[in-house]
């Protein structure tokens, strides 16, 4: 039996659920989903991304609850060491918890204009301005990690908190058709192809179509 | 000579600039402070609530950078651990770490409607609703901390990270009149008497007021 609970909101839609659940992953964590209803509040405000860190996603393990990915990560990396999910250098561990910082409370543009919508797919989708800066940044945050570690992820040959925290933008770009170059395609390749982002990414399909309402109300 | 930089943006109005500032008093760090012009772009970023965490503030130590305020204070746990910027228990470090974070990725409707300006003093503002349900939410987690660690800081007997994420929203209610119940008003008396704020807010108070001139443009 697993000693631990996620608790997420959509699949599809639920960027900061997908981060929880990755770290989740990527730590080697037993856990259990749990997936709160889409009428439930706390689940509208993440997807309507009105308070993004609110309640969802939510760990419980060993009676203690963690609500914010970041808290999550820090956690996880607190109780599973071994998992490396933050870097074993103090410079690069720095440089990690600064852009996945910047992660969680910059990048409003690109939020609110690209939200996340694994299932969709719009070619030629054009960018507002506004958001293209947001896009920019991430690609220089991505260039400068992947000329640093040599990749194939931001810190080294392994994936970690900083790859969780970009990964919904990864589907981001796939699903709007944002055109990257050659290292930061092969990147978000990378990020694709992991096992725990393909399954996650098959709940996402599998998920009934109605929760669409959501994404049209905001 | 001090080996530590923190770089920081307007002292009455840059409330990620105070939360950057507080960490490294409150962890004892010897360092100096380089206040960015506030014509530039990252300065302009931070006061308009543009790009929270971008590049302001920004710790250099060592030969490392840590731009983010979440980012920092785990740096400044990490090489100054004595200070005790985190609780020492594991369950109240995740508390500690999960309101640090909803205040770092959430409150969109309270940064907007009640920005930080610590010379002004708003008697009888009238708060937006939206902004309303931001304040019951600190009020709740304030009241939280403050019950079971019992104060006066809210993990303890001395402050700390939680309550450098909190002090913006210390002036913030004070600026704005915003009235308190008896355990939260005392909280945010014994934040405002820290003698770090009195020292930040004396800087503040000494900023020339063309400055205002940003706050008027948003």
């Amino acid at each position: 039996m697993a000693t631990a609970t996620l608790t997420i909101a959509s699949k599809n839609y639920g960027s900061w659920s997908l981060r929880g659940w990755l770290l989740c992953k990527m730590a080697g964590l037993d856990f259990e989903e749990q997936i709160v209803n889409s009428d439930d509040p706390s689940t509208r405000a993440e997807l309507l991304l009105l308070s993004p860190s609110f309640l969802v996603p939510c760990l419980t393990h060993d009676g203690i609850k963690v609500w914010d990915t970041l808290a999550i990560a820090e956690y996880l990396n607190e109780i599973l060491p071994q998992a490396g999910l933050l870097p074993e250098d103090r410079a690069a561990r720095a440089h990690c918890r600064s852009i996945s910082g910047e992660m969680h409370s910059g990048f409003t543009n690109l939020r609110s204009a690209l939200p996340m919508n694994i299932k969709a797919h719009h070619p030629g989708f054009k960018v507002w301005v506004g958001a293209q800066a947001d896009i920019d940044r991430v690609v220089s945050i991505w260039r400068e990690c992947l000329a640093k570690a040599a990749g194939p992820f931001l810190f080294g040959p392994s994936p970690g908190m900083a790859d969780a925290m970009f990964a919904p933008v990864v589907t981001r770009f796939l699903t709007y058709d944002v055109k990257l170059d050659s290292d930061c395609a092969a990147y978000a390749q990378t990020i694709m192809n992991l096992p725990a982002m393909q399954e996650w990414i098959d709940g996402a399909k599998a998920e009934p179509d109605e929760v669409v309402e959501l994404d049209v109300e905001f």
